[in-house]
């Protein structure tokens, strides 16, 4: 394949520096920077780390004096504000830079278009969209946490054909190939939380930490338990890999759950309902500091997840075999709707096939049906 | 795109006319041929229609004294023995041509590679195997129906996401959106027959015609009735578009079968149980000249089919959209397995965006789970 070079050719490696990234920035968006002198590279960064330099401070300190009338190529619009770094707007305007190239503008109030007017007073050209929405596909996490407060949530589930997450005896190993549970892995990765159901801890007792070819992040690992029914004994309370977070209710026993804190877990109470009133827990786990979640429950959690519009994005691993049994459960349990032109439709569907299951990628649109959801 | 210009060119070209004449053969294969001669194409063909010309008559007729010297290309084994027509390899013969490329040997126990060894010991030069196995792809529903004289079972089905045929109350106006359904239309154009439950028409009283933006072929309607519930004024009764013929069981009313038949419908009777024996039912439409049906089931006749080994192929359209409910139906229902390890493996998917929708085709394998399934 032969490619010109051109504006896309910095950009593109700018997102690709970027997109590595996903998973190790905390609540921060992924950002990548290329810095270009007279033809050639003379800078490349990416934000790596939550509190530590932005893709731009490492691109031009790389850079160096060679900076000086470049063109800054950057997935995201540099930052205007002091927050736990100074603003790259100043460290760009100091470095003499020519031309700054962006993506995407930020999405976060304290930026949103400052940045980019801050530059052009200081006679930068600025252009801006290049390559845009991929950067903004990238930063959904973010650009939903910096705006609602609330963790973005992908449901990842692997089903049959026809539509089973398990057989009817329960058993469910394995729906889909290893091919597609890498990727879950890489998902685990991807996210700062995992969330299941007491019920999947009680059945398996899974670890849930990512378990990949290379090491890789951990996530903070969320157990929705009304009853805290959980065992003090479950691996994943012995194995201190990463933290461990309960949500319960009001109703729960004090000293199951002092138990469970003694055992190194944190217990948020959601509501003082039957069950975790699961909205509310969503604004906990956004007040305290977890922007993104990959949900890996079953049936009934993924339903009600999706049935309170607290589902912002599906990854559904299909796999080609036929289980049947009409108590066989399905990845979505709920209420359900009366007619099909009710239904919650998946928008922007991808496709993509993964070893010998296919997947299929999609945002529900929840209309007017759920109240409070966008 | 640019192409290089070699056997394949012409072979392609073979397979295409072959392709387009799906479902206008009876139960006769599709096949097309071109021959060249000099450098340039001097004949083509297709086989039409069962009991005329075959591709390859058609083709050397069109070459006329060209074919002398000639290349043949055939996507199929040239007939040796007189059937309705006769043997395409005397004429390719008296044709004098100088070399023949077969894509797929005929599976046709009557024909089986005596096509190709008449042809060299006349003294023509034969290469057999380019593009094969599209050939026989192409000629899935014909392979299966000349070794075993069993129909060839595609079965079509349309879900949501959350595998459900329609909402709890039945509803299911519409799953999949316009292109599926053109598609599915195509699918019965490509059939010979479409086989549905009563059930199905008691509820939709359906035409089960084929309605596309061309005029095309209509298939034969089956329908599925143990007790004969079918109404007399049922739609495709009335229609006389094309034959309706319904599989019942040996209990069936006399009276209303004589209702039936006086209503232009042909009944076939398979086995004494409760319910119609679909294995007695497909041996008997194998003997009728039913080479392909499209199964529209709902989830227990699509259940029951593949429950038996009756089933090919599975056509599934996926519409980017949740239901839920608990009682709404799914595309398959059967007793099922206790091990998702047991579950029918789907083999060699494809998968294909329709519209907003996702299509897998697959082909089940059943292994030694069913009796007398291969």
């Amino acid at each position: 394949m032969l490619d010109v070079l051109n504006d896309e050719t910095y950009m593109r490696l700018a997102l690709d520096m970027a997109a590595k990234a996903k998973g190790q920035t905390d609540i921060n968006p992924v950002v990548g920077c290329v810095v270009v002198n007279e033809g050639r590279i003379v800078g490349l960064g990416a934000h790596l780390k939550r509190g530590e330099g932005h893709a731009e401070v490492h691109a031009l300190a790389m850079a160096g004096p060679a900076a000086e009338g470049a063109t800054v190529y950057v997935t995201l619009e540099p930052c205007s504000h002091h927050g736990r770094t100074p603003p790259c707007c100043d460290r760009i305007i100091a470095a003499k830079a020519a031309r700054v190239v962006v993506a995407s503008t930020d999405p976060n109030p304290l930026v949103a278009g400052r940045g980019i007017a801050k530059l052009r007073e200081a006679g930068i050209t600025v252009e801006v969209g290049l390559l845009g929405s991929e950067s903004q596909k990238m930063n959904e996490a973010f650009n939903k946490f910096i705006t609602s407060g609330l963790p973005y949530v992908t449901v990842k589930s692997a089903m049959t054909m026809d539509g089973k997450l398990a057989a009817k005896t329960g058993d469910s190993r394995y729906v889909s190939g290893p091919e597609s549970r890498e990727l879950t892995h890489t998902l685990r990765h991807q996210h700062m939380a995992i969330m299941v159901g007491v019920q999947t801890l009680l059945a398996d007792d899974p670890e849930l930490t990512t378990r990949l070819q290379v090491p890789a992040a951990h996530p903070i690992r969320i157990i929705v338990d009304s009853k805290l029914r959980m065992p003090l004994h479950a691996k994943l309370l012995q194995d201190k890999i990463s933290p461990v977070l309960i949500l319960t209710t009001e109703h729960a026993d004090p000293s199951k759950c002092a138990a469970l804190v003694a055992a190194g877990a944190q217990v948020v109470r959601c509501g003082s309902g039957e069950k975790v009133d699961l909205s509310v827990g969503m604004q906990l786990l956004g007040e305290r500091g977890i922007g993104s979640i990959l949900l890996e429950g079953g049936g009934k959690l993924n339903g009600s997840m999706l049935e309170q519009g607290l589902i912002d994005k599906i990854v559904l691993f299909i796999a080609p075999k036929l289980i049947g049994g009409a108590a066989s459960p399905s990845a979505f349990e709920f209420e359900g709707f009366d007619r099909m032109s009710e239904a919650i439709k998946i928008k922007d569907i991808q496709v993509q096939k993964v070893g010998p299951d296919v997947c299929l990628i999609g945002y529900p649109e929840y209309g007017d049906r759920v109240n409070g959801a966008t």
